[in-house]
């Protein structure tokens, strides 16, 4: 089987880029952060499919961990990435060491007002500015590209949609629907630190989102707030979890729903054992959406 | 005499910068906010000395004015701009509507921390992000490029080179010399609002300046203060002034120097009557730069 190129320096990274567009090929590009699984593998099974040059970027991004311990235990494993990487169609791994990428700490940050600040920004202060400047710096390095990002951490993919257009970034966002196991729990690099009994409950917070929907879709609840008391109920019922919140929200700006109409957002996050599981449902409500200016997604 | 073309949508310009960069045309990018003059001149003859295709951007960014009042009084004349530009060498004037570039307000903003609050950002809280803001748009749209600014607005200068080393955009930045008429004040678009007895005094900045250059230089002054000192004397003795800042600092990142050795920067700022005057000079010091761990500049 073809290996894809392991790339370490920015600059081989542009030059790669650069002659591959030179050639006439399209560039996608997947930025993860490694500990690949099946929910990066679709991103990059699509961008290979809508592409013909696919660069998969690994780099553990200090700038988006509050906290020293997470970002120390985060899963990391190169070989492994490349070689799934490769099976699902990437032709280059950009994987570059920490001084690649912030020779010294960055003095430049970017910050997506708003949307930063909510769910999980009230959780991990500052997490949404590390991805915006690190987003915005990957993306200033790969140039013209489609980039794929999940649905899973939807509010992450509502920030890099908003800074790429406030900054006219010269790059197709492409959103890609969440991965679950059969038993409903998305994939997650985070899933592998939950003891077997967190992961034998774990799906209850999928569950929270379905009831949600149901809330939406077949009782045509138009309060907010009953939509996230169903959710919260779910969540409630499972002892082990501590729920961060669980919210009917606006697709665009993640802002909370004044009436359930159209096209929203389930958002839910809670805490199991030292484990924080985030997860995402699109609904659609039967009540036609009258009151909103603009919607951008969903 | 040849015109530049005049864009106006973002999609021109990147079309055009995009076909040229195809044909095997180097860009050259002068950011301004139109009101050209001598100083902005200089950038766009020497981005067409360098350069095979030179773009002017005349936009001025509502973001980096905190006074609505003053961003209402800037001065604007686009076909004197587009005539004095394509006289210098302009191939290309993208004068955007302010709808082309922020369509709604940006919920994204580029901040550079440390440089952005002193000094001109002490004076003017939130200007360099809106500063840095635009210029991180522009170069998005401009793509690969150099890009020419003035030393007129130093500390600009200073947050530009630091945006683009880091968020590795694809740019050079090209620091230009400051333009000054022969009494020796730097040539502004907020000159135009001087009268003539603000003007008949303005020079004494530059004299101010000059005074803190022979104090490095002919005086050997280690101490930071006693510069200062020197700058802030000729300053005060124009009762006309007011005086924001007069400093001698490190080139790189501006703070204020802990001893004058090696390159430094004199910085000063006054307000005369409803102008600000804002000015610099680079000064080498007969001391080597001893206590230093880096220097980018000077």
């Amino acid at each position: 089987m073809l290996s894809a190129t392991v790339l370490t320096r920015r600059d081989e990274l542009v030059a790669a880029l650069d002659a591959a567009r030179e050639r006439g090929a399209r560039v996608g590009l997947v930025p993860t952060m490694g500990a690949l699984h099946g929910g990066h593998l679709s991103l990059v099974r699509r961008a290979a499919a809508e592409n013909t040059t696919v660069a998969v970027t690994v780099y553990v991004n200090p700038l988006q961990f509050g906290d020293p311990g997470d970002l120390e235990r985060y899963p990391r494993d190169l070989d492994r990435d490349v070689e799934m990487a490769s099976a699902a169609g990437a032709d280059l791994v950009f994987a570059p060491e920490a001084e690649q990428m912030w020779p010294e700490p960055p003095a430049t940050s970017v910050h997506v007002t708003g949307l930063s600040e909510r769910w999980e920004g009230e959780v991990r202060p500052g997490h949404f500015d590390g991805v915006a400047t690190i987003v915005t710096k990957l993306l200033g390095l790969a140039g013209r590209c489609l980039a794929y990002f999940g649905e899973k951490d939807f509010q992450q993919l509502a920030v890099v949609r908003r800074l790429v257009t406030d900054l006219s970034l010269p790059v197709g966002i492409v959103g890609c629907p969440v991965v679950r196991y059969p038993d409903g729990l998305a994939l997650s690099s985070r899933n592998a630190h939950l003891s077997a009994e967190e992961r034998a409950v774990a799906p209850r917070l999928y569950a929270a989102l379905l009831a949600g929907r149901r809330a939406v879709e077949d009782d045509a609840v138009t309060d907010p707030g009953e939509v996230d008391g169903a959710m919260a109920a779910v969540l409630a019922s499972e002892p082990r979890f501590s729920t961060d919140y669980a919210a009917v929200v606006r697709p665009d700006d993640l802002s909370p729903a004044a009436v359930v109409a159209g096209q929203v957002r389930l958002l839910a996050a809670v805490r199991l054992g030292d484990v924080r599981l985030v997860d995402n449902l699109p609904a659609t409500s039967p009540h036609p959406e009258a009151a909103r200016s603009r919607s951008e997604d969903g």
